[in-house]
């Protein structure tokens, strides 16, 4: 990797924590530093084998790319394009994914919740994109605006989430074709902390670009990523116009975009775990080394959407073994290259907030968090394989990243020494509740989950028999009466507006998803 | 480690497999092979660490055995016994528990349901010992023995549970002091797979044994284990006499017992990580050695119950970060030493079988099988901190088991050369549902969990909205419903019925809890 610009902002220091514990209201946590190891479940020589099975399928069956624009600068790259299809020589391909940074600082517009970002650092990101959500009386209904409000305000509130996404809920109240300003408008306004950019078309990508330069400044962004985008490939072996025009309005402003091919295990990729990876390297890598491409040294992110399918319903699956192995596999891959990596988290598949939808979400965190992944995406909220965002979820989902980030942190020896000396002042038959170790100790010692009820059953009857569902939306309208608005500074608050204002006059306002889209 | 005769009897290979396979109505797994990597999240110096300050507990604190008997052993052993404390000198424990074997395999009744254990090989055995039950209509009542019996049957049909433990329920309406031949009858009757072995008092425990040698005969225990026992220790550092009589029964005749501080960390243990499991191991080699002073090359298993609690209200917690992180460095602990060790599993503590349980479950599932366990204990059933079963988490748990079953076999890569045929067969933007490598594999490709439902929203209320309590609650009775009794020889059924009459006749009923219990 070669010196990067934006590799010497780094935002998550000392000062940031500071200032972060000074902030009002509540406590942000910076970027996740990882301590536990890498669930690696390949050797050296698998490694090598998925690596040359991927650049295989590049060089030999190539890669479409819909889009003449991309065509024509695969050719000026030296690539061998023949129609759509883009055949990649291995060595170009790493020759063009070696200048992409491993590690950069994102800048949010409260210095401090910018954060670090790469190599051991990881941040966990709300999910995005629902049709549908469970309110905060649990009914499945279409969200409104003011839906998406909520969530970017509980985002801003919950400790380890630490960007507020972007249209976690889609609005539904608005015509499609305007949505893209008013979900970055809302995501912007109701949280200080980073936030995504839409993607939904190559022109509005732009537009999302020229709202950050609004709130950030271009030169600001020329030094560091401000907002994250994501291009999901269509698998297998496909990357769209749709996608690869947002690509570009990002990448050449610098600004980071995940590179997702779309997998649904044995629909769109081989029903076996090493070849489907093989499969989804591949299709990383083709726009991974197409980002360097469109700017060289820009950001980017090794990405994916996984999951595998029912081979019986050809329903997508959650929380199963094979997305846990995939998911180790991927990291191993992603750190071989030395880019940072995307991936899913927290994913239920149930319709309701049952057993169920707990199981696999937490099957899905600890997968994430063996594996070493980055940018943890889809962090609260997602149930239904993606169809609705419950808000009993999110909250309760935002606690889970808590306490995976405190399993990821690793274990503490500070006070190595002085908890044994405890042992020798207890002796055998003691009991340390009364000790002033423990009472230094206890608030920091074992993570006390606010949501999780651990008291007797009698005291639970007692208490009104609450179910988790209950308990997770009563605590989620107590975040929401005790919200305060991280202020915008009122020009740029203003000069957004304007260029919304414009925008909308400027954009036919269509209902149905127009042809962009 | 010293060679043991027991090492070499060794029940979970190819043939035991195809005997397996060929079984009538059900498949069972083997012992599981672990192939996934251990999660370190100690250097080889924070080992040594932990090591050294156990040590010296053990050396300069000691540890309490409240039993004439052992202290009677630890004198002749060579310790420096002062009163009831036990002080021993690292060498000592080091040299006991050098001859632990490493490795076994359990016989069971059923051959094809022998188990190896130890090393890389991991067995599933359901929880017990709950004073409630939720039942098949999920209501919280005091179990029966017949709600016992069911426990069993189920136990015996879930492929991936591989014990039918013993009492997973208490059965209420049985005397106290009769219970445990009751108990052991029912889990030697209804399944043959391996069980466990009450160890409620010494006379007990050696009902238990006389019971093992009418099943399998006092020769071939002497061969190889039969069964597994548990001794719970009263941390801090602290060995009663019921506890340790029946280990001596256990030990005396081979067979293994969990030797298990009761850590309800921040309660008896110092509120912080890393002192907590130095206290816990302390604990874990003092039984530990105690077994090779019963009987020198004895198996025994490095247990442990592991809670943390809530510093605010005094309540155990289940499923938080602490415990994963002490289950990590238990297991290195225990490989350190070459001692096979004992975790607990799915561990609850809601109060209803709701995301709260679902969660915590999940997250003590994943820590387990990255830790490495072996003896993978409370597998099926746990809820409300221990305190009731249920029947519908506890065939969703047994299905969990069999999702971590298949996530810790690894990565297979078989037909990694057939999957990327595939991928240059199909080509960019095709898909794979009819290809013939997709046909062969869909079966074995991807987990489909049967208690799961991904069918689309509309579909699962056409199907009556059912959440996974009620769809478990359903798939229990239908197991039950085709339950076949895996039949006892007639005359070992007999003598066991025999055994237990002349018992209940000699033992006094007591409706209470006896002293010894």
């Amino acid at each position: 990797m070669q010196d990067q610009p934006i590799r010497q902002s780094r935002g998550g220091g000392r000062a940031a924590r500071r200032a972060n514990r000074t902030a009002p209201g509540f406590t942000a946590l910076p970027a996740l530093r990882r301590a536990l190891p890498h669930c690696e479940v390949m050797d050296e020589e698998q490694v090598a084998r998925i690596d040359d099975a991927s650049m295989s399928i590049l060089e030999d069956v190539g890669v479409v790319f819909r889009d003449d624009i991309a065509l024509e600068d695969w050719r000026r790259a030296g690539a061998d394009v023949r129609g759509e299809r883009v055949h990649l020589d291995r060595g170009l391909v790493r020759e063009l994914i070696a200048t992409i940074p491993s590690e950069w600082s994102y800048r949010a517009r409260n210095p401090a919740r910018n954060l670090d970002f790469g190599g051991r650092h990881s941040i966990f990101v709300p999910m995005t994109g629902a049709p549908f959500l469970r309110d905060l009386e649990d009914a499945r209904r279409w969200p409104t605006m003011a839906d998406l409000n909520m969530f970017h305000k509980l985002s801003h509130m919950a400790p380890a989430l630490h960007s507020s996404a972007h249209h976690i809920v889609e609005p539904m109240d608005l015509k499609v074709s305007h949505r893209h300003l008013h979900i970055t408008y809302s995501s912007m306004k109701h949280s200080d902390k980073t936030f995504m950019g839409m993607t939904t078309s190559g022109r509005n990508a732009e537009d999302v670009m020229q709202m950050c330069e609004i709130l950030f400044g271009a030169d600001l962004m020329e030094e560091t990523p401000v907002t994250t985008g994501n291009c999901n490939g269509n698998s297998p072996l496909v990357w769209d116009e749709t996608m690869l025009s947002a690509m570009r309005a990002f990448v050449k402003r610098r600004q980071p975009v995940l590179c997702s091919p779309f997998v649904l295990g044995g629909a769109n990729t081989p029903a076996s775990v090493a070849p489907a990876v093989a499969q989804l390297n591949a299709e990383a890598l083709s726009a991974l080394a197409y980002t360097q491409v469109i700017r060289k040294g820009a950001p980017a992110i090794y990405g994916h959407y996984l999951s595998t399918v029912n081979m019986k319903s050809g329903a997508p699956m959650a929380g199963t073994p094979e997305i846990s192995l995939m998911n180790f596999m991927i990291g191993q891959m992603a750190r071989f290259y030395g880019v940072p990596w995307r991936t899913s988290n927290l994913l239920g598949g149930a319709k309701t907030f049952d057993a169920q939808a707990g199981y696999e979400s937490a099957m899905t965190l600890n997968a994430v968090l063996h594996a070493g992944a980055n940018y943890i995406w889809h962090s609260a909220g997602w149930n239904e394989a993606g169809m609705h965002c419950s808000v009993a979820k999110f909250v309760v989902d935002a606690e889970m990243c808590a306490m995976g980030y405190r399993m990821a942190e690793g274990v503490r020896w500070d006070d190595f020494d002085a908890g044994l000396s405890a042992v020798r002042d207890i002796g055998p038959g003691g009991h340390y509740l009364g000790h002033p170790h423990t009472l230094e100790n206890f608030e920091r010692a074992f993570f006390m989950p606010r949501l999780f009820d651990n008291n007797a059953y009698e005291q639970w009857l007692v208490e009104g028999s609450l179910e988790i569902t209950e308990r997770a939306l009563e605590h989620a309208k107590k975040m929401l009466s005790d919200y305060e608005e991280p202020k915008l500074d009122e020009g740029v608050d203003e000069a957004l507006r304007d260029f919304i204002a414009r925008r909308e006059a400027e954009i036919p306002a269509m209902d149905a998803l127009n042809t962009e889209y």
